[in-house]
């Protein structure tokens, strides 16, 4: 039994991992790649989507989606992924096509044409493309499986002292998504940060020893250099988590909650206000990621590595 | 030379004379009508929409737009437009199809297919489905002529003392439309509490003999009276404004401001700041309606409503 | 039988009128003189309030206030008044000396030690220091007969779209004020912008042949100047207005309204939400000033400063 | 070498603790003890404050302070401490005088009655005396030695998932606080859910087996069930440990932050937003307690205990 899932992103180092795992893993039925403006522009992160699917094979429809936030000014991360957004390694000239659709069409499409209840929509980049197809068609809310989202914290940001980037982006188009009547997995930095790709990591990756192998080993490297510069001994691998929850129910642990986002605030837009306790009165309709099985999350990295072979 | 106009709207009263001032004034080419939630559900308002369109002869396609706003929970206006939107005449079964498009794809789609800088959008509700379109498609902002919109005020608002209602219902794609680099004329309470459908007006429509002419007739009894438990003397139709300014340049003096939208007060939510003096430091692209020939709008009302017959 | 009044300003030109026609009209048993900083800092500000009330012969206690608002950063009008704060004419050596209490403290022990209900506040600066009083003493809620305060408006701004000047130096004071238990008379911009002191009015002025009338149109020069620069005919002496609402029930009409400040919002702090209609659902406790009798106000501030001689 | 301390609290089950530790700790010189409104009412925590300092033979000026914060609707806190703010124990009438002075006014006096830079506040309840005296007296801001508080957090808040009790009781005057330019030290919930009045700490506490140690046991009962509640093995005694920070120096480790207080936000007024790492561009001058040596509290707190005999 596999799910079926449409992954939403803006490559992106980890992004790029969390394409490899939808794309290796046997789990996995992936059904289209969308993007999103967020660690850089949309021409830059569609352009790296696009790559990356070349290089591990994967031949779904690619969409590219919003160019900004529903309403404020875009912000973008070179700090954490270069210029181009996927800085380190060399990317290969995409073979893969681009969809004529926009990527909102195309996941209202998608969905529409599946039996409701079998997609799962897993955003890793801010959550634009997602608001808006809920926006185009509401029905998405009572026919897509669940939403597994990369974003946020219950405690502290990373972008702001109280926001993470993927939400702050687009904080709007977020409360959008956690109020939707559909069911919502936050896979934030309290459990992202549990995901450093250390040394042991890396070295699993390269002892495969494709070519596919060593192109995670310079994303990787990059990606160690950037989050060295703040502090950590490894990079945390954000969206790859998201796409592990998808697929796999054992990987993690979780808590409800409430969940909304901050959007008047003059400090705090784009928190994840996470009530665990029921404080705020509302119910707890949020699963949220709390604990991870590290080892499990390796294990079925490296397994989708080695399977796409390269 | 005639004016592309696509109206995008929520019947209501006012709206429904919008519909017929577009269909029946010979300098405008309606090009579609979308609907948006506001006055009444999506449901109720397309169904008016289809009903005003009936009994107009107007023959363009008619698509449904959003069930509601970008973030927030919907808001209705039962008090001045009755459980229907459109209280007052009985409503004909529509015989206007309704359009396979979303409203958001369909005011795309429509304006892509035609020469850039010809179309002109015309929202007369709650500007989701504008704001929909343009964060699908980025590229309007550079291909509609400008955006002629009922909403807001420089002074003060009829839902809160701060708000008008089609911006208090989703401010969040208003802003978004004020901060679209497209050109935009707000049609605000200002202005159209300067267009009080009073008796003399009606006078004259109702001296037409036409079945149409009874029919808005009808719209003005139930929209008076809702407007005297208010305390104004007659009602203002603030929609019939905006798809005048859109047709005829000299029916409005306007004043250059910074127009944007209040999302984050605690009171003032929906307000539609306007500075006329660039106190806030920011140029002064939104042309502000602040006076209207009133002979003017009746005239072209009148002349509008005869020509299409009925 | 006279009003007993406490007199807390920032002056400022139309402040100093302020002091003018409560030194000088029979009406008035003038309390004490407290000031807050304002139109300028808190030194400059009790220098010019010394310096009028040293012309005044005015003899009552006149004590330093706060330096700045309760929470925010201090801001300043030399557009309006000037770098002294009362530019213009040449000021005096104040012989009037300062008293050693803080104002907060003055106001505090001025209301106490007179019989509850007889003392009015007419607060014409940032209210500051009237809501430390309050904080400082709850009982003043109870004691003081009424506030009757210079600031806001239920139209638009003067600082900003949304924003009068006093209310928005210090927004988190004025909502403190207006929350309070005691009755508010808001005397604002709607009001204050029909008190234009125009050449008829500097005429009768000039005409008393005094050194002090002269003092006075030197005023009033400056601040032609001032309010010329921003598209006025004449300039408004707000401040005056606020002392004579005190002192003479028949020289304005009111409105009951509901009042509280904007604190929150991004383009909106410091805007007095002015529902006069219930629409927010609390009680209209607050009296608003919407009409003005013209010529009752000049005449009694002619007649005042004839009265004080000079 | 002793600090000379004034302690503003809201007693409440720590600030009975912390007065016990402020009057037998020998490196404590206790200059006054003030009130505010918080845990509950300021009669209910002034008479709760009179009895604790009429059992721990303080013999100190006691003042009442503010009823309620700066500018919005009071909150108290009968969950954790009962109806009276401090049930459990039998309380003492108290024998202890109330100062004259009000609590800010108090506090401007003792400050500027010393030698500069020689007094720390420590206030363990909402700060809307200390923002009251700096309002009143800015020169306070130069002339305390600094602020030792306790109130906020860094990660989660208790009575929201954002916001701490004292600070959302008062989130203007935390603002105010924060924002002044003296030493601030935050001691918040992430330092003080460090210190859990566990059994072995109690057992030390009867072990002394005067009436205050029996007084104390009493007070950690009702403390103990009223967390147990809530999920807590042990009661957090917060406040206990403003009083350690003020004392000694080596109890708890620290790092410097930007902090300031969110007071426009939908669901995060009253969180002390903490910026460790420069991302908000403010400079980081307020030290914030993160690490504690448990031992070491006990000790000093037993000791004090023990110290004030009885
Ligand atoms: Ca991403
Ligand atoms: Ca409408
Ligand atoms: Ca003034
Ligand atoms: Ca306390």
């Amino acid at each position: 039994m596999t799910e079926k899932i449409i992954l939403d992103c803006d490559p992106g180092h980890d992004d790029a991992l969390a394409i490899l795992l939808a794309a290796g893993d046997p789990r996995c039925e992936l059904l289209a790649v969308t993007t999103v403006a967020g660690n850089q522009t949309i021409d830059k992160v569609t352009r790296n989507a696009r790559a990356v699917c070349t290089i591990a094979g994967v031949d779904v429809p690619v969409a590219r989606g919003a160019a900004g936030p529903l309403v404020r000014e875009a912000i973008v991360a070179p700090d954490y992924h270069g210029e181009s957004g996927l800085d380190g390694p060399v990317l290969p000239t995409p073979t893969v096509g681009l969809d004529e659709r926009r990527a909102a069409e195309l996941i209202v499409e998608t969905v529409l044409s599946h039996e409701p209840g079998t997609v799962t929509l897993v955003p890793t980049g801010p959550l634009t493309n997602i608001a808006l197809a809920l926006a185009l068609e509401p029905r998405l809310a009572g026919l897509v499986k669940r939403v597994v989202l990369m974003g946020g914290s219950y405690t502290r940001g990373n972008r702001t002292p109280a926001a993470e980037f993927n939400i702050l982006a687009d904080p709007e188009a977020a409360e959008a998504v956690f109020a939707g009547s559909w069911p919502v997995t936050m896979v934030g930095l309290d459990l992202t940060h549990q995901a450093l790709a250390d040394d042991a990591f890396r070295g699993r990756v390269r002892a495969l020893g494709t070519p596919l192998a060593a192109f995670v080993d310079e994303l990787l490297e990059f990606f160690t250099a950037a989050y060295a510069a703040r502090g950590f001994p490894a990079p945390a691998v954000h969206d790859l988590c998201a796409v592990a929850a998808a697929l796999d129910p054992g990987v993690m642990t979780y808590r409800d909650a409430f969940v909304t986002v901050e959007t008047a605030g003059r400090w705090t837009t784009g928190m994840t206000v996470t009530d665990f306790d029921g404080d705020l009165g509302r119910p707890l309709t949020t699963s949220v990621a709390v604990g991870l099985d590290r080892d499990r999350l390796w294990d079925m990295t490296v397994a989708a590595i080695a399977a796409l072979g390269g």
